[in-house]
């Protein structure tokens, strides 16, 4: 469902501007002076040998010709959750990791979906009367282009409604922008809004649109974000043609995902179920997407004021905003909501010692077409991955703990097989999940990128420098770095002093929203990354998402699915086999202290800063820096104390993996400990104090959700409460981790 | 010839950022301090009394009926400088000085100016064959469009030529993306480049299209710059149409401007002439403008890679760099250089009791097409400003100083009329010009804007508060406060104390180049302002700059011409009424500090901080500010003396004003000190050490100019003489304000 990590970096860089330079080169320079040299974080030198030598055997194993022809498996038919090709998909699945060795079962939800009844009517009332087409031209390079199982362009979700009324452009949607409109006396209310793709997550555009009293919405892809201003357009090039537009859910995933009618509990028989009418993460307005080409149909003619700053976009003509009779909008949407079965795929890699800590992998399957890109270059990587860690196996590997492969269904319509999931698993993954590792779109080009808790940041890098680059020869790390720098202007790269010592290494982002970690970490407290190859990806969630621009621009020698199996098994097995678990909370605690500055400085300028104890929240982040530090020398110790047992045969051998192994249950339970069972302001389902997706931008992270929504709202009360809860979950945290050292 | 005030100023802030805000407030402050309340600057509170009576009567003067039938005498026809018509307007200007009863006579220069012979050839050759219409449209609505005295698209200057080679697209034609276009091993070298306008003066475009071996210069409106992004184009809006193009000379005016065959010298019998290969200000390849309709069908076929970064702009496909055989292009230039008679208009008020002191105000008068708004709708408000004038003088006001009204011939070529005559009179101008007030387009909307030397800041702003802005009713220098913070985000208005008391004042900017006050300040050291209403102006140098366009978009009643009018006078009273010249040197030293230290931060970044003494730089400057307030001490005790022995009727008050009178002399010469007779490094022409045009932006004023030059080049040699060279001449300057104060 997520289209781009370069683009979720971005968003955190504007919105935050989080992660320091200074933080991040102390951060890099730490292992060597915490671990013995050449040592992995976590392992003791003996098993890290052991580690490298089976990492490299599992490296060695997935291949570009195996992975083609899982692509091209997955891809052959459109394959919406809850049809009958989202089931042959299931089982392609299924049966491979079977295959491999590895036991895995079909596990089966009913949830409520959305699909298209009849198509929709979208026609030009006024000035004349022209019905647009919605339909994203065959190309006869593109073969499954033709398909005609292609789902029509829809938006998950979408109300049915028959509205005739003036048209109204508003930019983004954002609140800003309708800020925007007011001055100029522009009210959409009754009107039919028509918003433009990008800056924030389309269930978040229907929402506002509904809350300022819009009767429809249209949501377009502007060519100055995503079409020919990019690129050259498919089939000359990556990037969206003029008639392709964008489907995708509009479900109100920042009030809760997953099945609508069963919020916090699994779509399985016996659970009570809501009716449509309760449910709250649903719009109640028609909501439709549309191509360039459409849309230019609707916004030449507009009149009223001309745009005002920011809202012209790449049609060759002056946007207007319209909201006048001269420009009127037939809408009619006719929507089908049935409860279906979908079914994820679980694997399971038995783990030894610890085989009730579980590493859980998960990947979505369901796609709104073909899914090339989105999700089956992940779910390629993810068989890649079966297929090594079947075959180590069968040579005797077992891991120290269980890895879970997940397989999930219907995410396109709001993260629905891993959420439900996640609620019925809830007390056990709590108690036993060490880590969620996501990849949605693994590979729609050769950039790597990632999002993660702070705590991860390390092993990410770590593992990157572990796998090479398939393009440059160089670790996938070296390429990341070098990618980043390319695009950052001479000014940024040297600072004032003419040295370079303080530039950053490669950012890692902030989880937002908008694949499947965040039941995991936002609903559960379960440390989770997410990452992948990005590039210039143009045909997200459109017919073009097939193997043809696969295979001709997102990856053709099918390199980087293999770089990406290669580095999501790397991270897993050393999660799986460290003694000591690398989890990092004084990077975590950098993170949230620059994320309170941050919020200082915010709140300063809107004059909220005496509204909340920013002090005793600093308090607290460095208490848990501490706290961590402490931790990361005790494992130390032990790791060291084991090597030496060994070698000497004395006997502190059981008792120090005991304690290693009650530290690794703090660094668990120190993730858990800052989610709040109270939930956050008007969501409960999200409990996570420090990481969520932000009410009105539902892709990019919003982090201290609660703080950040309460200034922004210029509430002093919620502000208070906010930053009380927030230094409450972190004093958890710190205490958590003082309390596994005991003992 | 210059565009827009608020473009020079964005220019300016991104090169240098200049001018702070603590700077700002205290200069805002500065005034009430030190002089008596309600006094104006420079005038003992009776002479302000008298003054501010004067001034009233003189702004009640112009009116919008009388600025509208001048816009339309002067609009009929099209006015190229050297034509029939031009010297019909000349003569409108004089009788109508005369009819006001100021003298003013014609003066005349023979210089070499450009008309095109033929019609110019573009056509594409590959991959088809089409010519390209190279016409404007006529408009039904603009009646002056269809006139066929409309001089067609080129460039002034442009060499005759005729070659066929493959096409690259350079983007703006800069340094930086010839680099970007070399890093793609493109290499322009024989071939034919275009380049979009914008960023840089369109003369430096063929100029470093030159250096990089191109055949031949494209120069086009990109509809993202100059077009339909901007808003509705022509007539529906103010905006470039699709077959408009930009006339324009590409004289090297950062070399030096005025006539190219007499650089230095006065154009006329007797003056040694070069000869035209001889002449270092033209360039030696063809280079044609164009409309983006036109463009479109050159780049649109382009292949080669798809753009870097900043490369794209507003046509509607992804546009490639081009530079391969696949689009070939045949330009041929065809132009007649002619030795050519041109009519500067001198106007004269005499001056009292300092008549041998000048305040000198210019407006060209020569247009492209009909030059309504560029230059004639400042010529409009000279003439209602010289009605103004006519009138005081008829009801018995003699200012004390004499004020000259100049109406420039051939400024579009190349700011000749005003460089001949300036440098005829150099040696006049260099001992009695007090300053040089600039206004060339004065209106093209509502937006008040204005570039100066920093001595004359706090006039400008003062005299901005006594002129009403016609379409609020707030003063002029309320709107410009209130228009410039609209354009800035909430971030930049509040700083993070939550304060807003940092806010700076609007700026003024820094004189680059583009009007007529370059051979004053640059080349004399005249303290020299510009300024004028600029708004949404996109007909610049086309057919459609008419009295239509004025009427329906720029200023349809007229009020903002007789604004212009009312603020030019009310400045150049002042200047001429004054006892104590109101220079503020203290603001030129501030804003000197600021660029030093701007300066050093690029050098620091270039590793080039060790090659010149910054610390000497920042000492004199210090001394100039120390010099300026003690000179501004002694002026306010002087006035204070002189109001006193009126009252006291003691024989005080001849030796003050003697005093006073050395101390403005001082004021001027102060400027004239900041020039250095050696000249810039490879263009003796400019003198001024502060100021002068970049040699890569050419309109943008490049601060510091051979400083920086060296620091862009990384010589460190360079660095060292033009930072002593720069020193010596603040050292100057802060010497003459000191003797100024003695005997």
């Amino acid at each position: 469902m997520r289209k781009s990590y370069v683009r979720a970096s971005l968003a955190l860089l504007i919105s935050a501007q989080l992660i320091f330079a200074a933080t991040a080169t102390r951060a890099q320079n730490a292992a060597p002076q915490t671990t013995p040299a050449a040592a992995l974080e976590g392992f003791t030198p003996a098993d890290s040998a052991v580690e490298r030598a089976l990492e490299d055997r599992f490296r060695a194993i997935p291949k570009p010709e195996s992975a083609r022809e899982h692509l091209r498996q997955l891809t052959k038919e459109p394959h919406v959750a809850g049809t009958r090709e989202d089931y042959q998909t299931a089982l392609y699945v299924r049966d491979r990791m079977r295959e491999y060795g590895i036991s895995a079962e079909l596990k089966e939800y009913q949830v409520l979906l959305p699909y298209p009844k009849a198509p929709t009517v979208l026609e030009l009332v006024a000035p004349r009367r022209e019905r647009l087409s919605l339909q994203e031209a065959a190309i006869p390079e593109d073969p499954t282009s033709a398909s005609r199982k292609i789902i029509p362009l829809f938006n998950g979700y979408s109300a049915s409604g028959d509205v005739t009324a003036p048209l109204v452009y508003v930019n983004y949607g954002l609140p800003e922008d309708y800020a925007a409109l007011k001055k100029l006396n522009v009210d959409p209310k009754g009107k039919i809004v028509i918003a433009r793709y990008g800056r924030s997550f389309r269930g978040v555009k229907a929402r506002v649109a509904e809350e300022h009293g819009a009767a429809g919405v249209i949501i377009y892809s502007d060519p100055a974000d995503d079409g020919y201003a990019k690129g050259d357009v498919y089939p000359k090039g990556p990037w969206r043609p003029e008639t392709s537009g964008q489907r995708g859910s509009v479900q109100y995933l920042f009030i809760h995902p997953g099945d609508p009618l069963t919020p916090g509990a699994p779509a399985v028989p016996g659970t009570p179920r809501l009716t449509r009418e309760q449910a709250t993460n649903l719009p109640k307005l028609p909501v439709q997407p549309i191509s360039y080409g459409d849309a230019r149909k609707l916004l030449e003619p507009l009149r009223g004021q001309v745009r005002p700053a920011g809202f012209q976009g790449g049609l060759p003509f002056a946007y207007h905003v319209g909201g006048t009779q001269d420009v009127r909008v037939h809408l009619k949407t006719d929507m089908e909501f049935k409860t279906t079965t979908i079914w994820n795929v679980v694997g399971r890699v038995e783990g030894g010692e610890e085989r009730d800590r579980w590493i859980v992998l998960g990947n979505h399957r369901d796609a709104w077409t073909f899914g090339a890109v989105d999700p089956n270059s992940g779910t390629t990587a993810m068989l890649e991955l079966a297929r090594g860690f079947g075959e180590l196996t069968r040579q005797g590997w077992k891991p120290r703990r269980t890895i879970v492969l997940c397989s999930w269904d219907a995410e396109e319509q709001g993260l629905i097989g891993s959420t439900e999931w996640a609620e019925e698993n809830a007390v056990e993954l709590k108690e036993k999940a060490v880590a969620y590792l996501n990849m949605d779109a693994a590979v729609s080009g050769a950039n790597f990128g990632a999002s993660s808790v702070p705590s991860m940041w390390k092993l990410i890098r770590a593992a990157a420098r572990d796998v090479r680059d398939p393009k440059t020869g160089k670790s996938v790390y070296q390429a990341w770095q070098d990618h980043v720098r390319e695009d950052r202007p001479e000014a940024e790269l040297t600072d004032e002093s003419g040295t370079d010592e303080k530039i950053a290494e490669a950012r890692i982002a902030a989880l937002g929203s908008g694949s499947d970690y965040t039941p995991f970490l936002q609903h559960l407290g379960v440390p989770s990354l997410d990452m992948g190859f990005g590039g210039d990806y143009g045909v997200y969630h459109s017919a073009y998402d097939s193997f043809a621009w696969m295979s001709k621009f997102g990856d053709p020698q099918f390199v980087y699915h293999v770089a990406a199996a290669q580095i999501w098994g790397t991270v897993a097995m050393r999660l799986a086999d460290a003694s000591a678990l690398p989890f990092d909370y004084a990077d975590y605690a950098d993170q949230i202290r620059d994320f309170v500055n941050e919020t200082v400085k915010t709140a300063r300028r809107r004059k909220l800063a005496d509204s909340f104890d920013s002090q005793a929240l600093l308090d607290v982040v460095s208490e848990l820096g501490g706290q961590a530090n402490r931790t990361k020398v005790m494992q130390t110790d032990l790791l060291a104390q084991i090597e030496h047992s060994k070698v000497s045969a004395d006997d502190t051998h059981p008792r120090s993996i005991a304690r290693l192994r009650k530290i690794n249950d703090s660094l668990l339970a120190a993730e858990r400990a800052l989610t709040d069972a109270r939930g956050l302001t008007g969501r409960p389902w999200y409990t996570h104090q420090i990481y969520a997706p932000g009410f009105y931008t539902g892709y990019a992270a919003q982090p201290l959700p609660d703080l950040r929504q309460a200034i922004e709202a210029r509430n002093a009360t919620n502000a208070r409460e906010a930053a009380r809860r927030i230094a409450e979950a972190i004093r958890r945290a710190a205490q958590v981790l003082k309390d596994g050292r005991e003992g």
